[in-house]
């Protein structure tokens, strides 16, 4: 078993990865605990929590206040009281769900994040980030509330769809762009044994990962400045999967045609090279992604990328890139440029 | 102007005390902001809030998640980002939901409190305490969220029903119970005084009561310890409140009733003498608040008093009085102890 620490002072924990983990989880518990998860995930490791268990329904319209509500009512009859735990068992719906709810119940309490897909596994379930969407938006509302504990056992990407692999993937690249050639490198010396599910080389990826996101997160934990850099390829992406109704894309596909965005505006503003863009789109098509948005309104989804929560005092703040582990944040991107981009991605070229 | 600091490191913040002090909100807001209050209030001040307002209905039963929620789609509307600013302008139902909304939305945006009854001025406006109620309990929806700065009007209080002010003073002779004898004194030798409202007389109430929470607040953010002092007399009026669906009793109310079972609890455990006891009860009565709540199931109440959720663990953390200014924490009093002293709270002797 691997372990990463996450820094945060008081708040700090640790997320802990391997294979066959889950009964470590009990360690962290001394009162009661909900488990928060879905039927089917529930169904392959039912006896590793004997705890009070709230359902909730597949699909990102469960991150509602209103299934918040039916949660919040579990946990009250269950007797829950400040001592207690939520246990999030799932995807990054569930996490972000139970999450909100641990931040929420009686002024917060105690959570444990057990992320089963790779996009949880690498991303939402580190980091404190929790949250419920809003008919006018996703993730309007919500809380940071650092877990106690990320438990991330590897057995369950076995179980996983291929697209779901796919998807995290789309975040897993961009850890390497953000910060870390070698990493990016990685990717490109073993896409096969990825994608074949190799546990070694899943192993890496998940760790290094998260010691990339743990690293970004301790030096900011709210977002105030570094943290944004995590944000690299998600400013057309938000704008796509609100354009699509979160129906059409999957968050990694939309990362990764998101990621192309921001490469290309980069290369347009003589950030980084043509080659480096190349470079990127290519380990893109190795993993099986879509390139592109082709059917899509470019000038729609400009104006939709106002929209985004990030967007302070009416600017847009694009993270771009200059060299592989090296970007760089700017709020003033010629509308031209971006659309330019945009153009060519929504036309399939 | 008078000004007591709330020392949190860096979320420290100060609250302001005066007469016509609120053209200092301003300064707070760079960007949007979103004044949260009631209709009847706003009509006294208007002038003063040139900003987006959304207007909640009187009563506890607007600290809702469907309240909240209209007020996030107002948010949304008004196009608040990150760096926009929740006023909230009222009592304690507008403070506690305001503040909800400003802990939750995008994940924490800035607060600022202009409390306008007393209770809301001495109590809830200051310690970053927040909360929506739930259909099966008070305040079990919530977060810790600081405010900015909390702008307390004296004026406000000239305009309160004399039961407002009553409620009020609930809380604050409680400051003087837990923390300072002298302040307790201040009240004897005052309360003609404060009834009749003498400006002079209640910024100097009002403020001490600011400086011993800000105290308290200060030394334990998020009441893991010391903070639990400020439950005195809370434990029965909470049963109280519930028991009476919160229609009979003002919150304050409820507290001076819990902090004679508090008081004579402690007498009864040999912890304060009987003379203790009888001088709290003389200044509730001459502060024209009700000593008793004749009518009441002693035997409920007490069943009631294990669903409140500062209950940890099944054990009820009374909060018991030794002196004025000396009060302990203690989570093994006997039932018959209890009982025997609601009995008689309940039987109007």
């Amino acid at each position: 078993m691997e372990k990463v620490l996450v820094d945060l002072g008081a708040a700090s924990y640790e997320i802990f990865i391997g294979t066959d983990i889950l009964s470590g989880v009990e360690k962290f518990i001394s009162g009661k605990a909900l488990l928060v998860t879905q039927e089917n995930i529930f169904k392959l490791c039912a006896e590793k929590f004997p705890y009070e268990v709230a359902f909730i329904p597949d699909g990102e319209t469960s991150k509602s206040l209103r299934e918040a509500e039916k949660i919040y009512t579990r946990a009250i009859e269950a007797g829950l009281d400040r001592k207690s735990v939520v246990i999030a068992l799932g995807g990054g719906v569930v996490g972000d769900l139970a999450g909100f709810v641990a931040a929420t119940f009686m002024r917060g309490i105690s959570l444990i994040q057990i992320p089963t897909t790779l996009l949880a596994q690498v991303d939402s379930s580190v980091g404190g980030k929790t949250a419920v969407n809003h008919a006018l938006g996703k993730n309007l509302i919500g809380a940071f509330h650092q877990p106690r504990a990320v438990f991330i056992d590897l057995n369950f990407l076995k179980t996983l769809p291929e697209r779901e692999i796919k998807s995290g993937l789309g975040e897993v690249v961009k850890y390497g762009v953000i910060s870390d050639e070698k990493f990016f490198s990685y990717f490109e010396d073993n896409a096969d044994k990825i994608l074949s599910r190799d546990l070694k080389i899943l192993a890496h990826i998940v760790k290094r990962s998260c010691e990339i996101k743990a690293q970004v997160v301790g030096a900011d934990e709210k977002e105030s400045g570094l943290r944004r850099i995590l944000n690299f390829g998600h400013t057309m992406a938000h704008a796509i999967e609100e354009e699509t109704h979160y129906e059409k894309y999957r968050h990694g596909e939309a990362v990764a045609i998101g990621m192309l965005a921001a490469a290309q505006i980069s290369s347009e503003l003589g950030k980084t090279s043509a080659a480096n863009v190349t470079r990127l789109e290519n380990l893109i098509k190795k993993f099986g992604m879509v390139t592109n948005c082709a059917g899509l309104d470019a000038d729609k989804l400009y104006d939709v990328t106002f929209r985004d929560k990030k967007t302070v005092g009416g600017k847009v703040n694009w993270v771009l890139m200059k060299n592989f582990g090296e970007v760089e944040i700017s709020n003033d991107v010629p509308a031209q440029i971006v659309k330019k981009v945009f153009g060519r991605l929504c036309s399939g070229d």
